[in-house]
């Protein structure tokens, strides 16, 4: 068993691609790259999986612009692959078949911000910290923070959330609208800006965690958020995981609107304190802010204190000012980086599931000791909140054992989670990683996806041999 | 013009549908009615538009009951149409190629409710009362609710919302999975019962709001909420519709969490005193409800007080007990019916839109002088904290001008919506009576949503004749 196990064949035509390239870099010259180094970048990043390279790069300017590759590649059914911030994590990004990937970072323009409807339109290239630099003055902002500054384009097509899911919800629930280069060339536009809509099929939200397997997502119109008039937060630590977890539930449980409720466990901490220089203690740890007005900001954290309590917290270590929040959320959003301190040169495998919320304390426990049981080294983080958490498992790749050890572990974790009415992913997306456990989570359900699949890209040029299998 | 302009014709054989219920009755015995009466209610109840009768009607009891019908009718190429409390608007249970009407309001079980998980799953023939009835002691309870009791089933199927939806969303945001018997009878599964996940295609949302045109939803996972700890609400009046809009607008952009926002035009108030015997001001007027703890929905109530005096609302009159409460409500709910007080005898031609919030004031003012300069007799009322807002034209169906005057208002209507970047039906649902507003308000993207359907159901069996024409 290797870290490639995961990674299905997709049939590969190299003339044709050949002469796609061709077609490509006379039509786009110096933004149609042929570079090894850069078609490698372009194949994966901060994934585990193994290194797929597509033929070229063009760097899109516009819908236009990637729509006309889009007929290039379709009149040769050579295939697809959209290119956000390569931040994906389960091999999104990767060639299997080769073909051309389209960079969108160049479209990183902010195309229309209303401050009266709380809404905005973006090229799929704007990145998260992007939208949000440009909103600070206006009283808005864009919740959605996966970890890394993807793009929104990217974001939209995982189906991505973040921190404050549990409080502004996922990519679903904020796109309202996209502009999308189906499989045949065609920009269509789905959604609106209407806050709802009954006018026929959701295409949004079909779009919307398609992973660039049935059109490319190229502009969005995003609903945004005022700013909360008074932030709070503050860390606390518990005695163990299972009382984490339940002080996260009963949070949940009690109706009590927190905007984020993160988990860290001692090891995750440990990581965190030493690349962030902190001195946090090292025990299952809870990071939580609250969003609101100044009394309905204390009224929530004094709800949160007393739960924390209940279930043996430690005091609640607050951050009160506005860097020391930042030091401490930046901190949690690079812990992904920080867990490597651990083990400096070692892989990791990444992985996320999500349970309902009263199967929390027990999904984590059993994941920790599983962890423990068969001597992986690895840090758990999540959005506890919503019932996810993240697993990094530091691993020797050259050690085939310790590999297959991983593997094993992700497999027994997603079975796990579904086993409990949770899913395979929370917010990383299926890509290669995840498509064997697709079926067991969805059964025949996963053969309406492949009709739609089929119906939508008839020749399998987007972004082939990801999500589902079409055989 | 007449009222039956939408409807557009599906091919119908007779024998087909004659053998078919044949069968069915010797399959189903007493569960099959062929009586025309039955037949006829089961077309259509609070619809405009004219019945056009199913062949037969089958009274499901189970998923595995819906299977089996849908494989008999598949068999022969004969239409199903699903039916739950036939409060739909615009002619979804209509079947125009005849068929089977399957009537799921005998599956209304409550299957399971996870209080610690905060979500339920039920049958689809459970109606939104009979559900809150149910959870009134388990300090939850569910938020959508459009003026009728509909059905779960019915209301996923139309993306339902109402009254709540500004505060809890919409059905699309509160459907966790549904259990769908397919277009070949196939029973499948979507989502789960994680709050959230990227596992594949959001088959879920594709389903709700599909009118039953891709599959009948047989059961539903639903999001529950915490009864909140206070409820507080109330009534205020305006001097002009303008002025009424603008304080609704001013509420949303300051984010102000209200529950409920809801705007009567003076003709509905007028109604609503008439039929449900209360005495208000007969001037446009906002319904407010807040939910939070008691310090929380004291705050909103003052900083809403603050907002409606700055654009001339009367005093707040305070509705604090909670029969104060629900006599507004009730009131609020049965406006449809109260409307036609104003015209005994009359044909309601309903018809919802949804615009941006800041074309609200704009929208409603513009459509108000639409109704007024054409001589007709509407009430306007809306769930105006998400710009959606309904009309109900009180015509003489006899009075083929009239009919004609009114069919043109609803058009000039659903373009304006569609024009200030809004959309032809807010929750209403297409059916037949928005079909011909669909390829203006999405253009090329009703394409893709036909491919859907015709890779999902090949033979067009599946409530044909409704959403767009398969041509």
């Amino acid at each position: 068993m290797s870290l490639a196990a995961k990674q299905i064949p997709v049939a590969r035509d190299e003339e044709k691609n050949a002469q796609v390239v061709e077609l490509l870099f006379e039509k786009f010259g110096d933004r149609c790259s042929r570079s090894k180094a850069v078609c490698e970048q372009h194949g994966h990043t901060t994934t585990w999986l193994p290194n797929q390279a597509p033929d070229a790069v063009v760097y899109a300017q516009s819908s236009e612009d990637v729509a006309e590759v889009v007929r290039i590649c379709a009149a040769h059914k050579v295939p697809v692959i959209p290119f956000g911030a390569g931040s994906s994590l389960e091999g999104h990004l990767n060639a299997p078949g080769g073909g051309v990937s389209i960079d969108l970072s160049r479209m990183n323009e902010i195309i229309e911000v209303s401050e009266a409807d709380l809404d905005c339109r973006v090229q799929a290239g704007v990145t998260r910290k992007q939208l949000n630099s440009y909103l600070r003055d206006s009283g808005l902002f864009f919740p959605i923070d996966p970890g890394a500054d993807a793009t929104i384009g990217g974001m939209a097509s995982t189906r991505a959330s973040g921190t404050n899911a549990v409080r502004y919800g996922t990519m679903k629930d904020v796109v309202l609208g996209l502009t999308v280069v189906t499989p045949a060339g065609e920009i269509i536009h789905t959604g609106g800006r209407a806050r709802k809509s009954s006018a026929g099929y959701d295409l949004t939200r079909l779009y919307v965690g398609s992973e660039g397997t049935l059109g490319i997502i190229t502009e969005i119109t995003l609903k945004l958020f005022g700013q909360p008039e008074a932030i709070s937060g503050g860390i606390c630590s518990f005695p163990d995981i299972q009382s984490a977890c339940d002080a996260v539930i009963m949070t949940i449980q009690c109706g009590l609107p927190v905007a984020r409720i993160e988990f860290l466990d001692p090891l995750q901490v440990k990581a965190c304190n030493e690349y962030s220089k902190l001195d946090l203690a090292e025990e299952p740890t809870l990071l939580l802010e609250f969003h609101g007005s100044e009394a309905g900001v204390q009224e929530q954290s004094e709800m949160f204190g007393s739960i924390a309590a209940e279930y043996g917290g430690s005091e609640f270590r607050w951050a009160t000012k506005a860097e020391d929040r930042t030091t401490l959320w930046q901190a949690r959003h690079d812990s992904y980086w920080a867990s490597f301190t651990l083990r400096p040169g070692a892989k990791g495998v990444a992985t996320d599931v999500c349970v309902p919320i009263s199967q929390l304390a027990e999904c984590v426990t059993a994941t920790r000791a599983d962890l423990d049981e068969n001597g992986l080294l690895a840090t758990i983080v999540g959005h506890v909140g919503d019932g996810n958490f993240h697993v990094l498992v530091l691993v020797d790749e050259d050690n085939s054992e310790e590999v297959a050890s991983a593997e094993a572990f992700v497999s027994r974790l997603n079975t796990r989670a579904i086993d409990m009415g949770g899913t395979c992913t929370g917010e990383h997306g299926v890509g290669q990683g995840k498509m064997k456990y697709l079926p067991y989570e969805h059964g025949a359900a996963v053969d309406v996806m492949r009709s739609i699949k089929k119906a939508l890209d008839p020749d399998n040029i987007m972004n082939p041999g990801k999500i589902f299998s079409l055989n």
